[in-house]
């Protein structure tokens, strides 16, 4: 039994040094741009703060996603979005609380651009 | 001496449950779009890489910038920058490491737009 432990110790540090060997370059981000009806915008944004906020905590693929809107056009908003990889991201659109977004929100956007991206470098604090 | 240090330690516990009890609502996200010379795109992208790492590293109130290039045209890049206040985005670019970069690069670049935002929702693993 303790030969086992020790074993998956020292598996675990094996493949802990293997991946801080490895940049995650699995890592995805995707950025939409989406303008809202202003007669619907509170409506909108109480959806997507739940959306967001339900992706960070259940889906553990989903690494962050970042709502801002334009300074002086506050139904423009734009999206960063950063997921472990695209599985992670095919997971996340399948998951039911997005398909409630959608199903929800649907109505209330007037237009949507998604853009794929190539990650250059991805700088944060502490991650 | 000892009872200094006992109310240096309350007022920073104070400090500290103010912070957790407001939500940082002073934190300031720029989003930039750049399109770079194709043939200083190598260039450029060194260049910019160690602008980020070095913020990151040394300035506190940097708390990420993100860099990505649309799928199809790898010489359109999009930045995504999270300050934690005006102050610290101020600070920013009066660095020298930034004012290094944008001696450097001001040559590459062949268009850049700014937007400044206001932010809806910045959800994130683990911050």
């Amino acid at each position: 039994m303790r030969s086992l432990m020790m074993a998956a110790v020292m598996l675990g540090g094996a493949a802990t040094a293997t991946l801080h060997a490895q940049p995650p370059d699995t890592t995805v981000v995707r950025i939409a741009e989406l303008v809202i009806d202003p007669a619907q915008l509170d409506a909108y944004t109480a959806a997507v703060k739940e959306e967001m906020e339900t992706s960070i905590r259940l889906e553990p693929g989903v690494l962050a996603i970042y709502s801002v809107a334009e300074k002086d056009k506050p139904n423009s908003l734009r999206f960063f979005e950063i997921y472990a990889s695209e599985q992670a991201y095919r997971s996340h659109i399948e998951s039911p609380h997005f398909k409630k977004y959608v199903a929800v929100t649907q109505p209330m956007i007037l237009s949507r651009k998604l853009i794929e991206t190539v990650p250059v470098q991805l700088s944060a604090k502490g991650r």
